[in-house]
């Protein structure tokens, strides 16, 4: 038997597939007899949504999983806080399993969680995740919803933040600070969290008339020390930048830290911007000027969908989506 | 059928309890043949060593659970990775359960951990646990190792630093500084390592000849706008202290918060010494004194004896006990 999708259902209604999708969504936008045709089609047919499969299976666990690189990030663990606070509202538990940037283990994870173990799954894909396979065997069987770190390539909703406009944004302060040679500092090429904070910083150079240069562009791997050596590097260098868009929390520590040991003086000498949720921003020597990312709401907000999905039969997960603004808080970093 | 009883098994083949017990574990200081007699009648009379029963069962979920207050707290998130990084090597899943302080939610977790969704459990109470009963009736199911916040009540292995030094250590240390009023910062009376911080410093004052004022100590609660204001309220009092010993990581930003909004200058006015983990201690304004728990350590040594306890038969789990100590940190927050 040929699989059911909405297509069929809408050609032998005769109706557009918006409309039947609408329908199954229980749409006010669709009259009430309208959704009775579609429903018992649907029915007739065995229709089943594809983005949740799963989720029709009658025995619930009233547990969903989220899958996330680290807790020791102010980003993640406010989410986390977020996606609690719904969780437990439904009378769920959540539990978290750490991927620590790990593919092997994340695709482990979610092998695991195609058992049956979960209603539902959150997840923040890791930094070194370039192929999808596992994560839409997975979008097969069980709804599923990202936040933050999202997957264009897997068909489901997406949580996020504007980072390409935060992207901009820092770096339209940095210049307006008088910054001539800001440095961005990233840490994965395939993460559309990280290309988008880099286009937002390339389009506010350009827009500027500042020349993007390459060398001022350092990747952070798995490696701390290493970490702390490309931050050494770059700040030695004789034509060091004035200013740095650190695009992740942890690299505040080691720009303040090399900045100390080289005796160079932030804000004076060095300008910092970073994409951070830590509550002790404010008390940092100098205090420091962040994107601040709605982390619990982002969290908040997934959860939700993903609760959505699993009491409503028929959602379209993949038009679901929500991108919720952060806010650029100036501080002592970047004010001379 | 009355239980069978180490007791009951050192009777019948007079022995000690004790040399049963080390047979049962396989100890070295036991002859082989004293071994197998002992395991013989273990298996001829069914005995079910108390602290792991649950383990017995041939099915494994090849998961462990860890039961803790929250992750917005350096130290439960670098215990975590301490725990991860055994879970990991052992081919296991670690689920992480958050209580949010709230006893109702824990008693849940456990519930829910009692139908077998994982093979042990390493937990952190909340600082309301009061009543035991719920762990009580999970550690006799399954293996239950504590760390940090552990309960004394409930027998079975504890990992611990050396709190009750800590609290000493840390105290002498703002009177060899020249302190002569010190308060202390608590979270919870009914926790054993907030009481052992708070006996350290008690003690540290009586050798020092220093009355112990009440109104001194400020205990922590939920809310935290109101512990704001019980710290802004004992930093505006004429007789305000001149040294704080905070036994939390995350009271350092109401501390310095209000230090800065009362204009107290910190080390010169106001000496502060934080049990805290968080890498950002270095870089605060001014550097933050700590005492720095083994907070990896914890977690890895609680995951290492939970899975001796899964791999082994026999092992009487509150025997395995560690403590493993902490180290004060001497930073520019208490050096005029």
């Amino acid at each position: 038997m040929s699989k059911v999708t909405l297509k069929i259902l809408a050609k032998q209604l005769n109706l557009s597939t918006a409309a039947v999708s609408k329908a199954l969504r229980d749409s006010h936008e669709i009259s009430e007899v309208t959704k009775k045709r579609v429903i018992s089609l649907a029915n007739e047919l065995a229709y089943v949504p594809h983005p949740y499969a799963g989720s029709l299976r009658e025995k619930r666990s009233k547990t969903i999983a989220v899958v996330i690189p680290e807790v020791a990030d102010s980003f993640f663990s406010l989410a986390l806080n977020g996606i609690e606070a719904i969780a437990i509202q439904k009378g769920y538990h959540a539990l978290i399993y750490l991927t620590h940037e790990s593919v092997d283990r994340e695709i482990q994870i979610l092998k695991d969680l195609e058992f049956g173990r979960v209603d539902g799954v959150l997840m923040s894909i890791t930094m070194k995740t370039t192929s999808f396979e596992h994560i839409k065997a997975l979008n097969h069987k069980i709804p599923l919803v990202f936040f933050d770190r999202v997957c264009d390539e897997v068909d489901t909703a997406k949580i996020t933040t504007n980072d390409y406009e935060c992207g901009y944004q820092a770096t339209q302060h940095l210049i307006d600070c008088g910054c001539k040679r800001i440095s961005i500092l990233t840490i994965s090429n395939s993460l559309s969290i990280s290309s988008k904070r880099m286009n937002g910083y390339l389009q506010a150079l350009e827009d500027n008339g500042i020349p993007y240069e390459p060398e001022l562009n350092i990747s952070y791997g798995d490696d701390s020390e290493k970490n702390h050596e490309l931050i050494t590097a770059l700040m030695s260098k004789p034509d060091r930048p004035d200013g740095i868009l650190a695009t992740v929390s942890k690299m505040t520590m080691d720009i303040y830290l090399v900045a100390m040991e080289l005796g160079i003086n932030i804000p004076q000498e060095l300008k910092v911007v970073c994409f951070s949720n830590e509550s002790t921003a404010a008390i940092l020597n100098p205090s420091l000027t962040t994107i601040t990312q709605p982390a619990f709401d982002i969290g908040k907000q997934a959860a939700t969908i993903l609760f959505k999905a699993l009491e409503k039969k028929y959602l379209i997960l993949s038009e679901e989506s929500i991108v919720i603004p952060s806010s650029l808080i100036v501080r002592r970093s970047t004010i001379a």
